[in-house]
Protein backbone atom coordinates (compact mmCIF):
# COMPACT_ATOMS: atom_id res chain seq x y z
CA UNK A 1 0.00 0.00 0.00
CA UNK A 2 1.28 3.19 -0.78
CA UNK A 3 0.13 7.16 -1.94
CA UNK A 4 -0.48 5.20 -5.66
CA UNK A 5 -3.51 3.24 -4.05
CA UNK A 6 -5.10 6.52 -2.68
CA UNK A 7 -7.85 9.11 -3.95
CA UNK A 8 -8.80 12.07 -3.04
CA UNK A 9 -12.39 14.43 -4.07
CA UNK A 10 -12.00 17.53 -3.01
CA UNK A 11 -13.41 20.88 -3.01
CA UNK A 12 -11.91 24.26 -2.72
CA UNK A 13 -12.51 26.11 0.68
CA UNK A 14 -14.53 23.03 2.29
CA UNK A 15 -12.48 23.37 6.27
CA UNK A 16 -12.80 19.51 5.94
CA UNK A 17 -10.91 18.61 2.78
CA UNK A 18 -8.29 21.44 3.89
CA UNK A 19 -7.52 19.34 7.34
CA UNK A 20 -7.97 16.13 5.61
CA UNK A 21 -5.37 17.52 3.17
CA UNK A 22 -3.01 19.26 5.69
CA UNK A 23 -2.93 15.73 7.52
CA UNK A 24 -2.09 13.69 3.94
CA UNK A 25 0.95 15.78 3.51
CA UNK A 26 2.35 15.93 7.58
CA UNK A 27 2.11 12.37 6.86
CA UNK A 28 4.62 12.31 3.96
CA UNK A 29 1.99 11.37 0.86
CA UNK A 30 2.20 14.51 -0.84
CA UNK A 31 1.45 13.42 -4.45
CA UNK A 32 -1.55 11.88 -4.01
CA UNK A 33 -3.94 11.01 -6.48
CA UNK A 34 -6.53 13.32 -6.26
CA UNK A 35 -9.43 15.50 -7.72
CA UNK A 36 -10.86 18.85 -7.28
CA UNK A 37 -14.26 19.24 -7.56
CA UNK A 38 -16.76 22.09 -8.65
CA UNK A 39 -19.66 22.87 -6.01
CA UNK A 40 -20.87 25.04 -7.98
CA UNK A 41 -21.62 22.43 -10.83
CA UNK A 42 -22.78 19.96 -8.30
CA UNK A 43 -19.81 17.37 -9.03
CA UNK A 44 -20.06 16.25 -5.26
CA UNK A 45 -23.11 14.65 -6.15
CA UNK A 46 -21.76 12.81 -9.54
CA UNK A 47 -21.73 9.09 -9.50
CA UNK A 48 -17.84 8.48 -9.18
CA UNK A 49 -17.94 11.02 -5.93
CA UNK A 50 -21.35 9.11 -4.26
CA UNK A 51 -19.61 5.75 -5.26
CA UNK A 52 -17.21 6.89 -1.90
CA UNK A 53 -19.52 8.64 -0.12
CA UNK A 54 -23.18 8.28 -0.65
CA UNK A 55 -23.83 11.51 1.43
CA UNK A 56 -22.25 13.47 -1.66
CA UNK A 57 -20.07 15.47 0.32
CA UNK A 58 -16.02 15.69 0.31
CA UNK A 59 -13.95 15.17 1.10
CA UNK A 60 -14.68 11.45 0.08
CA UNK A 61 -11.17 9.39 0.23
CA UNK A 62 -10.24 5.74 -0.50
CA UNK A 63 -6.98 4.24 0.98
CA UNK A 64 -6.99 0.47 -1.51
CA UNK A 65 -10.25 -0.82 -0.37
CA UNK A 66 -10.45 1.50 2.63
CA UNK A 67 -13.10 4.07 2.12
CA UNK A 68 -12.94 7.18 4.82
CA UNK A 69 -15.32 10.56 4.64
CA UNK A 70 -15.00 11.97 7.40
CA UNK A 71 -11.84 14.37 7.93
CA UNK A 72 -11.65 13.48 11.79
CA UNK A 73 -11.36 10.03 11.00
CA UNK A 74 -9.09 10.28 8.09
CA UNK A 75 -6.75 12.04 10.23
CA UNK A 76 -6.90 9.62 12.78
CA UNK A 77 -7.13 6.52 10.41
CA UNK A 78 -3.46 7.95 8.79
CA UNK A 79 -1.97 8.21 11.78
CA UNK A 80 -2.93 4.75 13.12
CA UNK A 81 -2.03 3.07 9.58
CA UNK A 82 1.43 4.49 8.45
CA UNK A 83 2.37 6.02 12.43
CA UNK A 84 5.73 6.22 10.87
CA UNK A 85 5.03 7.61 7.66
CA UNK A 86 6.14 11.60 7.77
CA UNK A 87 4.74 14.01 10.82
CA UNK A 88 4.18 11.42 14.05
CA UNK A 89 0.81 12.92 14.86
CA UNK A 90 -0.12 11.34 18.54
CA UNK A 91 2.65 10.98 20.69
CA UNK A 92 3.22 7.24 22.48
CA UNK A 93 3.87 8.90 26.28
CA UNK A 94 0.72 8.32 27.95
CA UNK A 95 0.23 12.16 29.43
CA UNK A 96 1.05 13.87 26.34
CA UNK A 97 -1.33 11.13 24.19
CA UNK A 98 -3.84 12.25 26.26
CA UNK A 99 -3.08 15.96 26.32
CA UNK A 100 -3.47 15.76 22.21
CA UNK A 101 -6.64 13.99 22.08
CA UNK A 102 -8.12 16.26 24.47
CA UNK A 103 -7.18 19.49 22.26
CA UNK A 104 -7.80 17.62 18.98
CA UNK A 105 -11.30 17.20 20.04
CA UNK A 106 -11.92 20.39 21.80
CA UNK A 107 -10.69 22.28 18.66
CA UNK A 108 -13.67 20.23 16.95
CA UNK A 109 -16.47 20.70 19.72
CA UNK A 110 -15.58 24.15 21.00
CA UNK A 111 -13.87 26.38 18.91
CA UNK A 112 -14.70 25.15 15.26
CA UNK A 113 -18.96 25.60 15.79
CA UNK A 114 -18.47 29.47 17.39
CA UNK A 115 -16.85 29.66 13.84
CA UNK A 116 -19.42 27.94 11.84
CA UNK A 117 -22.20 29.52 13.64
CA UNK A 118 -21.13 32.66 13.27
CA UNK A 119 -20.22 32.29 9.46
CA UNK A 120 -24.19 30.65 8.95
CA UNK A 121 -25.38 33.73 11.03
CA UNK A 122 -23.45 36.67 8.79
CA UNK A 123 -24.53 34.68 5.83
CA UNK A 124 -28.07 34.60 6.83
CA UNK A 125 -29.76 37.40 5.42
CA UNK A 126 -32.52 37.18 8.23
CA UNK A 127 -30.30 37.19 10.97
CA UNK A 128 -30.35 40.47 12.85
CA UNK A 129 -27.69 42.74 13.80
CA UNK A 130 -27.91 41.65 17.19
CA UNK A 131 -27.63 37.95 16.76
CA UNK A 132 -24.53 38.72 14.91
CA UNK A 133 -22.67 40.90 17.27
CA UNK A 134 -23.76 37.60 19.77
CA UNK A 135 -22.02 34.94 17.84
CA UNK A 136 -18.97 37.34 17.02
CA UNK A 137 -18.79 38.03 21.23
CA UNK A 138 -18.84 33.99 21.68
CA UNK A 139 -16.36 33.23 18.88
CA UNK A 140 -14.16 35.61 20.56
CA UNK A 141 -14.93 34.29 24.20
CA UNK A 142 -13.48 30.62 22.28
CA UNK A 143 -10.20 32.42 20.45
CA UNK A 144 -9.51 34.16 23.76
CA UNK A 145 -9.35 30.86 25.37
CA UNK A 146 -7.27 29.24 23.03
CA UNK A 147 -4.88 31.59 22.86
CA UNK A 148 -4.55 31.43 26.51
CA UNK A 149 -3.44 27.77 25.58
CA UNK A 150 -0.69 28.53 23.28
CA UNK A 151 1.02 30.80 25.74
CA UNK A 152 3.56 28.42 27.09
CA UNK A 153 3.94 26.03 23.54
CA UNK A 154 4.92 25.97 20.32
CA UNK A 155 1.93 24.16 19.21
CA UNK A 156 -1.21 23.71 20.48
CA UNK A 157 -1.18 20.15 22.80
CA UNK A 158 2.96 20.98 23.48
CA UNK A 159 6.62 21.39 21.72
CA UNK A 160 5.45 18.76 18.70
CA UNK A 161 3.26 19.00 15.84
CA UNK A 162 0.12 16.77 16.69
CA UNK A 163 -3.05 16.07 15.13
CA UNK A 164 -4.36 19.17 17.65
CA UNK A 165 -2.63 21.54 15.45
CA UNK A 166 -4.25 20.11 12.29
CA UNK A 167 -7.98 21.70 13.05
CA UNK A 168 -6.61 24.31 14.52
CA UNK A 169 -4.34 25.73 11.76
CA UNK A 170 -7.53 24.97 9.38
CA UNK A 171 -9.32 27.44 11.33
CA UNK A 172 -7.31 29.88 11.71
CA UNK A 173 -6.90 29.86 7.84
CA UNK A 174 -10.46 30.53 7.69
CA UNK A 175 -10.63 33.33 10.32
CA UNK A 176 -7.62 34.76 8.46
CA UNK A 177 -9.33 34.76 4.90
CA UNK A 178 -12.47 36.47 6.66
CA UNK A 179 -10.19 38.92 7.68
CA UNK A 180 -10.83 37.79 11.97
CA UNK A 181 -8.59 40.35 13.11
CA UNK A 182 -5.79 38.41 15.40
CA UNK A 183 -3.05 41.06 15.49
CA UNK A 184 -2.99 42.72 18.70
CA UNK A 185 -6.24 40.34 20.07
CA UNK A 186 -4.97 37.17 20.35
CA UNK A 187 -1.02 37.55 20.42
CA UNK A 188 -0.47 33.99 21.08
CA UNK A 189 -2.61 32.71 18.38
CA UNK A 190 -1.73 35.80 16.09
CA UNK A 191 2.05 34.45 16.54
CA UNK A 192 1.27 30.97 16.03
CA UNK A 193 -0.53 31.68 12.50
CA UNK A 194 2.43 33.58 11.41
CA UNK A 195 4.78 30.15 12.22
CA UNK A 196 2.63 27.69 10.62
CA UNK A 197 1.11 29.53 7.74
CA UNK A 198 4.13 29.06 5.70
CA UNK A 199 4.53 25.52 6.40
CA UNK A 200 4.59 23.25 3.68
CA UNK A 201 1.29 20.97 4.52
CA UNK A 202 -0.51 24.11 4.62
CA UNK A 203 0.89 25.82 1.62
CA UNK A 204 -0.13 23.13 -0.24
CA UNK A 205 -3.47 22.87 1.23
CA UNK A 206 -4.83 26.20 1.12
CA UNK A 207 -7.85 26.73 -1.04
CA UNK A 208 -6.77 27.41 -4.75
CA UNK A 209 -9.78 30.16 -4.96
CA UNK A 210 -9.00 31.83 -2.09
CA UNK A 211 -5.70 32.81 -3.84
CA UNK A 212 -7.54 34.15 -7.04
CA UNK A 213 -10.88 35.77 -5.30
CA UNK A 214 -11.47 38.89 -2.81
CA UNK A 215 -12.30 37.94 0.66
CA UNK A 216 -15.56 38.44 1.87
CA UNK A 217 -14.54 39.86 5.25
CA UNK A 218 -17.43 38.47 7.02
CA UNK A 219 -15.46 38.50 10.52
CA UNK A 220 -13.09 42.04 9.32
CA UNK A 221 -15.86 43.86 12.46
CA UNK A 222 -16.04 40.93 14.59
CA UNK B 1 -1.77 2.73 37.04
CA UNK B 2 -5.57 1.20 37.39
CA UNK B 3 -8.61 2.79 37.82
CA UNK B 4 -8.06 3.60 41.89
CA UNK B 5 -6.57 6.37 40.06
CA UNK B 6 -9.26 7.54 38.44
CA UNK B 7 -11.94 10.19 38.93
CA UNK B 8 -14.85 10.82 36.79
CA UNK B 9 -17.33 14.09 37.80
CA UNK B 10 -20.69 13.06 36.10
CA UNK B 11 -23.97 14.51 36.18
CA UNK B 12 -27.31 12.70 35.34
CA UNK B 13 -28.53 12.81 32.00
CA UNK B 14 -25.73 14.56 30.00
CA UNK B 15 -25.21 12.61 27.01
CA UNK B 16 -21.08 13.36 26.89
CA UNK B 17 -20.99 11.77 31.04
CA UNK B 18 -23.27 8.53 29.27
CA UNK B 19 -20.76 7.79 26.33
CA UNK B 20 -17.76 8.29 28.82
CA UNK B 21 -19.58 5.84 31.49
CA UNK B 22 -20.26 3.05 29.02
CA UNK B 23 -16.76 3.39 27.51
CA UNK B 24 -15.08 3.09 31.15
CA UNK B 25 -17.22 0.38 31.70
CA UNK B 26 -16.10 -1.38 28.54
CA UNK B 27 -12.66 -1.32 29.35
CA UNK B 28 -13.03 -3.00 32.18
CA UNK B 29 -12.58 -0.33 35.06
CA UNK B 30 -16.12 -1.28 36.69
CA UNK B 31 -16.49 0.98 39.95
CA UNK B 32 -13.71 3.33 38.64
CA UNK B 33 -14.22 6.57 41.11
CA UNK B 34 -16.53 9.03 40.78
CA UNK B 35 -18.98 11.47 41.96
CA UNK B 36 -21.97 12.40 40.57
CA UNK B 37 -22.35 16.76 40.68
CA UNK B 38 -26.31 18.09 40.26
CA UNK B 39 -26.77 20.18 37.42
CA UNK B 40 -29.64 21.94 39.29
CA UNK B 41 -27.18 23.12 42.65
CA UNK B 42 -24.37 24.23 39.62
CA UNK B 43 -22.33 21.99 40.98
CA UNK B 44 -20.13 21.32 37.67
CA UNK B 45 -19.14 25.05 38.46
CA UNK B 46 -17.86 24.20 42.03
CA UNK B 47 -13.91 24.45 42.56
CA UNK B 48 -13.02 20.84 42.25
CA UNK B 49 -14.75 20.29 39.27
CA UNK B 50 -12.78 23.58 37.50
CA UNK B 51 -9.83 22.14 38.74
CA UNK B 52 -10.03 19.57 36.17
CA UNK B 53 -12.23 21.49 33.73
CA UNK B 54 -11.73 25.24 33.80
CA UNK B 55 -14.93 25.29 31.55
CA UNK B 56 -17.20 23.94 34.49
CA UNK B 57 -18.18 21.06 32.23
CA UNK B 58 -18.55 17.15 32.92
CA UNK B 59 -17.60 14.69 32.07
CA UNK B 60 -14.26 15.98 33.82
CA UNK B 61 -12.19 13.29 33.82
CA UNK B 62 -8.62 12.49 35.33
CA UNK B 63 -6.44 9.14 34.91
CA UNK B 64 -3.32 9.69 37.21
CA UNK B 65 -1.86 12.66 36.07
CA UNK B 66 -3.72 12.55 32.98
CA UNK B 67 -6.46 15.17 32.96
CA UNK B 68 -9.16 14.53 29.71
CA UNK B 69 -12.42 16.14 29.78
CA UNK B 70 -13.93 15.76 26.27
CA UNK B 71 -15.90 12.59 26.09
CA UNK B 72 -14.90 11.30 22.97
CA UNK B 73 -11.33 11.90 23.73
CA UNK B 74 -11.81 9.80 26.75
CA UNK B 75 -13.08 7.03 24.50
CA UNK B 76 -9.86 7.12 22.05
CA UNK B 77 -7.74 7.88 25.32
CA UNK B 78 -9.20 4.56 27.02
CA UNK B 79 -8.60 2.16 23.98
CA UNK B 80 -4.75 4.11 23.34
CA UNK B 81 -3.86 3.77 26.63
CA UNK B 82 -5.29 0.49 28.07
CA UNK B 83 -5.97 -1.50 24.68
CA UNK B 84 -5.67 -5.15 26.24
CA UNK B 85 -7.81 -4.05 28.89
CA UNK B 86 -11.81 -4.65 28.55
CA UNK B 87 -13.80 -4.79 25.16
CA UNK B 88 -11.16 -3.80 22.19
CA UNK B 89 -13.39 -0.69 21.09
CA UNK B 90 -10.88 -0.54 17.73
CA UNK B 91 -9.79 -3.37 16.25
CA UNK B 92 -6.24 -3.72 14.59
CA UNK B 93 -7.13 -4.96 10.94
CA UNK B 94 -6.66 -1.87 8.85
CA UNK B 95 -9.55 -2.26 7.00
CA UNK B 96 -11.97 -2.60 9.83
CA UNK B 97 -9.97 0.33 11.49
CA UNK B 98 -10.97 2.63 8.88
CA UNK B 99 -14.56 1.57 8.90
CA UNK B 100 -14.64 2.28 12.72
CA UNK B 101 -13.17 5.64 12.38
CA UNK B 102 -15.76 6.34 9.70
CA UNK B 103 -18.32 5.17 11.76
CA UNK B 104 -17.31 6.36 14.74
CA UNK B 105 -16.89 9.99 13.56
CA UNK B 106 -20.29 10.09 11.54
CA UNK B 107 -22.53 9.81 14.24
CA UNK B 108 -20.74 12.60 15.86
CA UNK B 109 -20.90 14.78 13.00
CA UNK B 110 -24.47 13.60 11.05
CA UNK B 111 -26.60 12.27 13.83
CA UNK B 112 -25.59 13.52 17.10
CA UNK B 113 -26.17 16.99 15.93
CA UNK B 114 -29.50 15.99 14.60
CA UNK B 115 -30.45 15.00 18.36
CA UNK B 116 -29.40 18.02 19.65
CA UNK B 117 -30.96 20.33 16.95
CA UNK B 118 -34.52 18.92 17.50
CA UNK B 119 -34.09 19.08 21.67
CA UNK B 120 -33.11 22.44 21.68
CA UNK B 121 -36.02 23.17 18.65
CA UNK B 122 -38.48 21.52 21.01
CA UNK B 123 -37.25 23.29 24.42
CA UNK B 124 -37.27 26.98 22.93
CA UNK B 125 -40.86 28.24 23.71
CA UNK B 126 -40.57 30.74 20.65
CA UNK B 127 -39.75 27.64 17.94
CA UNK B 128 -42.44 27.47 15.10
CA UNK B 129 -44.30 24.47 15.18
CA UNK B 130 -43.07 24.60 11.33
CA UNK B 131 -39.61 24.82 12.56
CA UNK B 132 -40.23 21.71 15.30
CA UNK B 133 -41.08 19.44 12.32
CA UNK B 134 -38.62 20.42 9.97
CA UNK B 135 -35.91 19.24 12.23
CA UNK B 136 -37.88 16.16 13.39
CA UNK B 137 -37.98 15.42 9.53
CA UNK B 138 -34.15 15.91 9.61
CA UNK B 139 -33.64 12.97 12.62
CA UNK B 140 -35.87 11.32 10.87
CA UNK B 141 -33.92 11.01 7.61
CA UNK B 142 -30.67 10.20 9.34
CA UNK B 143 -32.13 7.64 11.26
CA UNK B 144 -33.12 6.33 8.04
CA UNK B 145 -29.64 5.91 7.13
CA UNK B 146 -27.73 4.60 10.30
CA UNK B 147 -31.15 1.78 10.29
CA UNK B 148 -29.45 0.99 6.75
CA UNK B 149 -26.08 0.57 8.08
CA UNK B 150 -27.65 -2.08 10.26
CA UNK B 151 -29.14 -4.16 8.07
CA UNK B 152 -26.14 -6.24 7.32
CA UNK B 153 -24.34 -6.31 10.90
CA UNK B 154 -24.55 -6.99 14.50
CA UNK B 155 -22.91 -3.62 15.37
CA UNK B 156 -22.43 -0.40 13.66
CA UNK B 157 -18.88 -1.02 12.30
CA UNK B 158 -19.36 -4.99 11.74
CA UNK B 159 -19.43 -7.60 13.70
CA UNK B 160 -17.50 -6.76 16.81
CA UNK B 161 -18.59 -3.76 19.78
CA UNK B 162 -16.45 -0.91 19.02
CA UNK B 163 -16.04 2.86 19.50
CA UNK B 164 -18.54 3.81 17.05
CA UNK B 165 -21.34 1.25 19.09
CA UNK B 166 -21.02 3.99 22.23
CA UNK B 167 -21.86 6.86 21.18
CA UNK B 168 -24.46 5.58 18.85
CA UNK B 169 -25.98 3.33 22.05
CA UNK B 170 -26.19 6.93 23.51
CA UNK B 171 -28.77 8.89 21.26
CA UNK B 172 -30.52 5.48 21.03
CA UNK B 173 -30.82 5.08 25.13
CA UNK B 174 -31.93 9.35 24.91
CA UNK B 175 -34.03 8.74 21.83
CA UNK B 176 -36.13 5.83 23.63
CA UNK B 177 -35.94 8.22 26.96
CA UNK B 178 -37.66 10.91 24.67
CA UNK B 179 -39.98 8.35 23.04
CA UNK B 180 -38.72 8.62 19.37
CA UNK B 181 -40.51 6.08 18.07
CA UNK B 182 -37.70 3.20 16.14
CA UNK B 183 -40.50 -0.04 16.68
CA UNK B 184 -41.99 -0.35 12.79
CA UNK B 185 -39.91 2.31 11.48
CA UNK B 186 -36.83 1.77 11.97
CA UNK B 187 -36.33 -2.19 12.41
CA UNK B 188 -32.94 -2.42 12.58
CA UNK B 189 -32.08 -0.11 15.26
CA UNK B 190 -34.86 -0.97 17.13
CA UNK B 191 -33.68 -4.53 16.72
CA UNK B 192 -30.48 -3.72 17.63
CA UNK B 193 -31.74 -1.19 20.49
CA UNK B 194 -33.04 -4.31 21.89
CA UNK B 195 -30.37 -6.59 21.60
CA UNK B 196 -28.29 -3.99 23.82
CA UNK B 197 -30.21 -1.98 25.92
CA UNK B 198 -29.40 -4.41 29.00
CA UNK B 199 -25.78 -4.87 28.24
CA UNK B 200 -23.80 -4.47 31.21
CA UNK B 201 -21.65 -1.50 30.49
CA UNK B 202 -25.15 0.28 29.10
CA UNK B 203 -27.30 -0.38 32.18
CA UNK B 204 -24.26 0.62 34.62
CA UNK B 205 -24.33 3.87 32.94
CA UNK B 206 -28.35 4.68 32.92
CA UNK B 207 -29.18 7.59 34.39
CA UNK B 208 -30.44 8.11 37.94
CA UNK B 209 -33.13 10.54 37.21
CA UNK B 210 -34.35 8.69 34.04
CA UNK B 211 -35.49 5.51 36.61
CA UNK B 212 -37.12 8.52 38.81
CA UNK B 213 -39.21 10.40 36.98
CA UNK B 214 -41.30 10.88 34.24
CA UNK B 215 -40.10 11.15 30.67
CA UNK B 216 -40.71 14.36 28.78
CA UNK B 217 -41.72 12.38 25.80
CA UNK B 218 -39.89 15.68 23.33
CA UNK B 219 -39.23 13.15 20.49
CA UNK B 220 -42.77 11.33 20.86
CA UNK B 221 -44.85 12.83 17.72
CA UNK B 222 -41.71 13.13 15.52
Amino acid sequence: MGKEDMLLYWGSGSPPCIRTMIALEEKGFSGYPQKLIEFGKKEHKTEEVLALNPRGQVPAFKDGDVIINESYAIIHYLQHRYPDSGTNLLPGDCKQQGFVLQRYYEVQAAFYPKVLDLFKTVMNKEATDEAKAKKGEELVEEATRFDAYLKDGTFLAGDQFSMADIDFITILLLLDRQEFKLEGRFPNMFAYWQRLKDRPSVVASYPPHFKTSESTRYFASC
